[in-house]
């Protein structure tokens, strides 16, 4: 491929002076020619090929995969194994019409368990939501449980969402989600590195996930048990260079397991997140999106001085009493306790009872 | 205090002959000699005045004030105000049979918000009991919720548990907790830097906490509302370089948001915990304390080869194919998929139909 280029490749392959390691690679499969049936069966589902000549091509984002593959050893006992290596994709099968290099320009990935909770769900709907309303593109796997209340939350917003396939775009899998692809195709894109027809095979998914965390600015993980395909997901991100954010969850559900594992691991640099305001922060453009800080209650209290705080906190709530009295309660001068007490006055936070001071109520 | 002990030091406040900086810290109380009756007072419910001449003085952990204070800046103005300074106290009146030091010597602060949630109630408890069946010492402050919860838990597992109080150790604040304090005291400890019969006045919390940080090996932090009392003994625990271990929530609650703004805060390096193991490992000795690794389900397909697992994939569910047909799916050579069917057959993953391979279920 990097050789010769993608035509001269397969017309090689074919009549057999390929590389005799390059023939072992593409096996049985060498002798099979589908890229007509491909082409139509995807003319009838109404996709396309998009290959790296096309302007939407997402050379910029995909081009982490190919600097992470120069950085793979050069001893082949070293190297990832074909499933988890950081290939580029050749070409991508595209089902919708929006543009696949504009959707994800400023995309996220927001990725979780299939066995999702009711919490997981609303957090994922939620984040989908608002990331939509403020115009980036969610990134999900069109699965089960997190992934599909993340497009549902994105399609809520009326935003484009994104689903990256383990399988043809033609091929509803999970079945259940015919009618959310069909709305996805219709608003976002489906995208999938295999021909229409092609089965979700189960080592697809861990090849697929690299997709995910290659053409988003970063991936959220909402739930994952411990040791699951969300977790992957997140350390396929870190390995591209992408933040990883992880919503907490209690500590007494299995499905935070694999959340709060990725937040122990201090080597992954994963990021807490609990609104897409944080999400944006992390991923967006520096200055752009800060997160607004959480703010408790404000309270007449704020700003007092140490000593007027401890001056009221010597006030009884019922009989007054006279400012000595404070200030022995307050461990501090009498002419102290005269100097706080009409600005304590006029906050309303204690009052004279015509023998003594006393709180406010 | 420094320069003539607190004898002598008492002797020249009392007769006019202090410094004059001296005299305006104390105030009013400077006429005021409770001695005689604070100890009456003590021994009648049973508490003894520690001082740093006795052998249960806790002088290591409490070192760690001293060593915090040396580093507050020399002017004034950049001083920690009274109620936050890092002083070590000068007396700690303690209530219990217990030994001071040996409880505190293996101890860890679990604090909270006192409008807790049931989850974080069913935490604080368990974490409480699980570190007192380990045989350490959970300190916290006796309030309502997360305080309470974490010392019913110790004394489930009959574990001592101290409670370090704002207030005289005779004095049940809040006063619903009578019955738990006397528990405490029966196997553990209340201890207090105020004298018996002290008021429980709001500042004196702030200054309670650097002790709750102080005394203990690390801070636990179950919930905390945004700008929590919790949220600043963490700080506090910070200051005194004990770590601080964040327990963290559902985003969607707000008594867990302190708690994710302490994990998110990059300088305070706080870590997240999900159970005593994890707690264990961060204040424990090394070596001594690992927490195990937290494990998902095992597999067969566990140990498999990225090839035998492609091959395995391929495999159909109901009627059987040849392997050159397994090889076409699988994307390898027909030689790579004999050599792994026997291992996969030998693991009870794939069966041969007589006329095919096909998964084995």
């Amino acid at each position: 491929m990097e050789d010769v280029g993608p035509v001269e490749a397969v017309v090689r392959l074919r009549s057999g002076r390929a590389p005799e390691r390059v023939r072992a690679l593409v096996g049985a499969r060498v002798d099979q020619d589908a890229s007509l049936a491909d082409l139509g069966r995807a003319e009838r589902c109404g996709a396309r090929l998009v290959v790296p000549e096309d302007d939407e091509w997402p050379a910029l984002p995909l081009h982490a995969l190919t600097l992470a593959l120069g950085e793979e050893p050069t001893e082949p006992a070293g190297q990832s194994d074909r499933t988890r290596a950081p290939v580029p994709p050749l070409a991508l099968w595209v089902r919708g019409t929006a543009r696949l290099d504009e959707l994800v320009d400023r995309s996220v990935a927001i990725v979780g368990s299939r066995a999702s909770t009711a919490y997981g769900e609303h957090v994922a709907a939620e984040l989908g939501h608002q990331l939509g309303e403020r115009g980036w593109t969610v990134v999900s796997g069109g699965a089960f449980g997190i992934d599909a209340a993340a497009h549902r939350g994105a399609l809520a917003a009326e935003a484009p969402t994104l689903a990256v396939l383990a399988c043809g775009v033609d091929r509803p899998y999970p079945a259940a989600h015919g009618a959310l692809f069909h709305r996805i195709a219709d608003n976002g894109l489906m995208v999938s590195e295999w021909p229409p027809g092609c089965a979700p095979l189960r080592h697809r998914f861990l090849v697929r996930n690299r997709l995910i965390a290659a053409l988003t600015r970063g991936t959220v993980v909402v739930e994952a048990a411990a040791r699951s395909g969300a977790q992957a997901t997140a350390r396929r991100a870190q390995d591209l260079g992408r933040p990883v954010l992880v919503v907490p969850g209690p500590v007494t559900s299995a499905l935070s397991v694999g959340c709060h594992e990725l937040l122990r691991d201090e080597d992954l640099g994963a990021v807490l997140v609990t609104s897409a305001a944080q999400v944006l922060e992390a991923v967006g453009r520096i200055g752009d999106d800060l997160a607004p800080p959480v703010e408790g209650p404000s309270s007449p209290r704020d700003g007092l001085s140490d000593v007027a705080l401890r001056v009221l906190d010597a006030c009884p709530v019922r009989t007054g009493v006279p400012p000595d009295r404070l200030a022995a309660v307050a461990g501090c001068d009498v002419l102290d306790v005269l100097r706080v007490l009409p600005a304590l006055e006029l906050a309303d936070l204690v009052e004279w009872t015509g023998t003594g001071w006393r709180l406010a109520l």
